[in-house]
């Protein structure tokens, strides 16, 4: 049949090995209350547990570790626009102990059904108690940060094809955008760091010696999402810098190309305007070639206006 | 009756138990001498405490600790100008000592009487001593930053849309303006998160075993807010950039726009300019249909350079 | 009498107690010789005290100290060409030993007149030695660097309050010019920290207990100083940004503004033009009321194109 | 015969000296399962070592050293294009113990044949040991890096002089994908330095004593590869500034000089309308100089204003 | 009569005093061989010895310092070109033993005369052996850095004055060009840092105590070196930021200029165009003061449109 948790627990201390995970989605005070009272849980983790909006940190409050870590899902989105939102966080908060884990999740996409598969599908991990569970997790959040750097990627390739193409509309606004994105995907990620170095490095008895190497494998993964998360940013700024320059670029060629047009039509104009004076004594206007040569002249006139800015690479 | 406040000290030290809690709101010299002298309190302190402007900062004189923090309101503003202010700072001084802590306040919105109800209603927190209402405090104080930080995050989200709305005008001086009460923001906040530390991490006995977990929890905030300023000013940073691309971009859209018209429309004043010429011989005036052929000509080459343009993208 | 140098330290040594204060400006080498003889300071220290062009620094030679300071003094420019100095600083140096200062002066405003006197009216200070007359300097020379930074942050309100003005002329050079004034301020003012820290902690034994809690204040001084150029930094790199953007922008509306009218009378312009043709066949001409329905139709669309352009926001 | 790994590492345990060297090419799972029982390599390591992806390491598993190296190589492109890269990477693994190396190599051009030869032709390196070998490979890494350094100053070069020269098309696309593919390399070099210092400072008894010198000496190029990646970083933001800035002047002359050509000839137009109006008292017309003084008016408008125009510097 | 090295070195040590000094100017492989053997040095200095190209650095083999110096020389240019080189650099080491110095020198400009004058006019300094000659070494190219950032301050402030001055071509490429030699310098520069700091606090026996201060000034200078470049590097990138703020508002000045002159001459244009329609009734030019009237109603126009723009300052 079911256990409550105060059975479950129970029977794992008579017994004297293994140990309990029970697994909360956005509990309310009272519903976590009871588990923290049978399990000691200090009053300032399980305020942080209920209220959310934390920081990823590691906290030891006697036999229990507490951890925060951020979730983070990509969100597809046709176009950004200032509401829109590409990193969608949530929050996985744990108390492991000597004999028990406590998940407690926040926001919708932090499911934990594949980390529970994959440590039932490896007896001799979960030999190694709480701890592994907590390793399990770690690995599979950090694993959604490599495919949402990922995600993040592809759209900055869409953005810098769309910046150096011929002539689309470049947007400053995708830039800043996405920039912002990077901005928050950079708090959930960092400060996740030091917590894994210190599971690394033996922090607490919780972590027995053997999975301390898997921290350590998980703190490496991190560092390689910390590092392109952190050249994001970097060519994001060289992109917008990178962008105006394109754009004051485009602004020169057309201008030119525009003025240097009025320029040619208004060298025909202004003769034409000569020939239309009233004067009495006009020679050319009673010579009855006068009329096509002056056309003659205006063609020519243009020509050489076009052949100079051409070579002026205006045209 | 109302104690003087050596009677109050007098009786606590009598009684070996409690503490005396004395609040005082910008003092003069003459105010706070007797204090000092009763407590003891070291020269430097005393004056740091009188004249204000201090930075955030931790000392410990002997037996007793001295800690200076910055208080933050967010100011509502209708439109920025240079000298209105968003982040109206004040500041926090506390002697903590054994048996008392004294409190001064500088500027309006310093008010501790939330601080002074939420202790008086856990008891088990005031028996912790004076280091609980230094917590207090400094747990207040932090909450107004996050406070802060959410009303500013509000007026950037609303910069970004009017910077990216399709016409409005953008606005460089309040980027600029918001950028300058972040970095005074961050003047208040980031000198806090060392005093906070130290208090955790046991740096007197003052602060007993107890209430350093919960110092450690208001780092944890601090540092949230600290994140938060940090990513405030970067975003600002590229705003500024991003405003620039668009109003560049937009500059060339308007110019090219306008320039494009004239261009159209100088091709048909050029060709009436021809049949304005005053030559004898112009066999096209004296056609009967030369007049609306010409019309029609000039409407067709003012079609083509329209057509034309919308192809480029000018139009 | 007056004593000479020799005569008075060797009157101290005698009594026991005291110390000898002599104050030197601008001493060339020979003047210095004698001094250094006397007092066994170090040939290398000498050397810095004769040359200037040091930067702030402390040393320790045996048992005497050695520190540079740099003053400063804010020069108040009606307007800043690239020749002009906001801040001009001279140099401060001071060798402690037991039972003496002697301190050299470079460059014209850096009296120590104040300095003394504050000391001969406060004998407790006094009476701690030589430490109190370095505290005593350290002291006034930042509180002048102090006062240069609030005359700097009142130049930079006074710049902001011109870029944001509607209609004045933006100077990027009065923005450039400030940026290397504070550059230079910050070159004198960061690395007066460590000594100053040093001094704190208990670096040498020249400095008494009492005394270092006094360099403590000063460093937090330091501090603010510091804080304020460095935002002063940041403040000038975005004020040359945001000037950049208002000035694209105010082209913008200008060169729209103009162009749209020279649209705008084009128009009239051509229609002028296809009268002015010289067709044997133009029913119009003939036409009684041809002009004046003529000059309706070139008044209209102005008209039309005016509203037009307005309701572009062009005009 | 051929030896397999089994009989080798057999072989060299036997005779107590010597070491066997085992290198792959991106080995499948099947493939490394033997060799890592042989050896008992970690897990992770092994894990590391098959799906390559990994940044540059250094791990130390019980008596077993795994190290993850970076390899570059410089990719020459006619013109750069988003889809292009300079930089193309591959990796190169080392398991190194007492009496073997094994490497595994990722990616195309991460030979070690002239590592091996380089190796064979100083028998008192090979006396060193493995470590002699891994230093080899880490020499041999580090030195590809300066090669392409090189090759990338190069390009820098021929840049700048495209940016800087009279009327080439600038293209901040080409600055960027520089910028792009700098940030990718540094992602390879930098991580190394922190392996490459432990080596050197002893951190394991497999790299004896002569040979961590012989690291410093590696790590000291590194640093060299370091500081010229850092440079082209900065060179290249400077230089899209610079190249907005070029622009930016070109765009002025450009138009002011059309602009001012448009003007020089709207002035005799002006004075052409002026006499092509039909009034009927208009003397100069009547004039039988009329024609040619207008000319001549003309044409001396158009003079001054061309030398109003060159005196500005507009032409 | 002339010693050879070995002899040299022999009598050196017959005497057990004195030092020998071999100064060497690019040596090849066989004269730096014999030269090793007799003074044992390690292969790995000797081999940087020889190919040069070594960022600087102090390395400590067995009793044998080596260190190795960046020399740097200013060199003049009219202007600046993708080509040109404004810092010139070459090359020093030293290897430092008990009983001699070996100098190796690469590039022109690295002269060793002066430092041995100075040597050799101070016999007490002698007397410290192998470690003041080193000092002496590291004193002088430090000093030739201060020399050549006092070049490079002029050079920046003509640039400054440039950029600022009313009319002159304010060119991108020369600041960036400064920028790219500055951070030449810094690679130079900085990585002194660290050898000197470490030779003044003891790092080796073969620096006596007496020689230590001098290293610390030697440092010291270095670091008013290393604060200047910083200030270099800040300067100019705020300068290429300021030019381009300067080149959009001078752009801004000129188009409104030309334009607003365009939009002027437009409106007689126009005027004209109107009297020059072939309607049989138009009564203003059958009136005889029709012509004249019309002229000044073009001058009248053309004033009221001029003093429009003065007062919007776009004339």
């Amino acid at each position: 049949g079911r256990w409550t948790h105060e059975e479950a627990v129970a029977e794992v201390r008579r017994r004297g090995s293994g140990f309990v995970w029970i697994g909360l989605h956005e509990p309310n005070e009272d519903q976590i209350n009871g588990i923290a009272e049978t399990f000691d849980l200090h009053e300032l983790a399980v305020e942080d547990a209920v209220h959310a909006h934390q920081r990823p940190k590691l906290e030891r409050y006697d036999d229990t570790l507490f951890m925060v870590l951020k979730t983070v899902r990509y969100v597809a989105n046709k176009t950004l626009t200032t509401n829109s939102e590409i990193v969608e966080s949530g929050e996985l908060m744990a108390f492991v102990g000597r004999d028990f884990v406590i998940t407690v999740r926040h926001g919708r996409h932090a499911g934990l059904a594949r980390v529970r598969r994959q440590l039932e599908e490896t007896p001799e991990q979960i030999s190694l108690g709480p701890a592994a569970v907590l390793h399990g997790i770690a690995d599979h959040v950090v694993d959604t940060y490599l495919d949402v750097t990922e995600a993040i990627q592809d759209d900055i390739d869409k953005i810098e094809a769309e910046v150096f193409a011929l002539r689309t509309k470049v947007s400053a606004e995708q830039i800043y955008l996405m920039k912002r994105e990077v901005l928050e995907l950079r708090r959930a990620v960092m400060p996740l760091a030091k917590p894994l170095q210190r599971l690394a490095e033996g922090y607490t008895p919780i972590v027995p010696e053997q999975v301390r190497s898997y921290f350590r494998d998980v703190d490496d993964h991190l560092t390689t999402v910390s590092e392109r998360v952190a050249s994001f940013d970097e060519l994001l700024t060289t992109l917008v810098d990178a962008t105006l320059a394109k754009i004051t670029l485009q602004q020169n060629t057309d201008m030119r190309k525009i003025s240097a047009w009025v320029a040619i039509i208004s060298t025909p104009t202004m003769i034409a305007g000569i020939y239309g004076m009233n004067f009495e004594v006009m020679p050319e206007t009673d010579w009855a070639f006068g009329y096509p040569v002056t056309l003659l002249v205006m063609l020519i006139s243009c020509l050489v206006l076009f052949k100079t800015f051409r070579r002026n690479r205006w045209l």
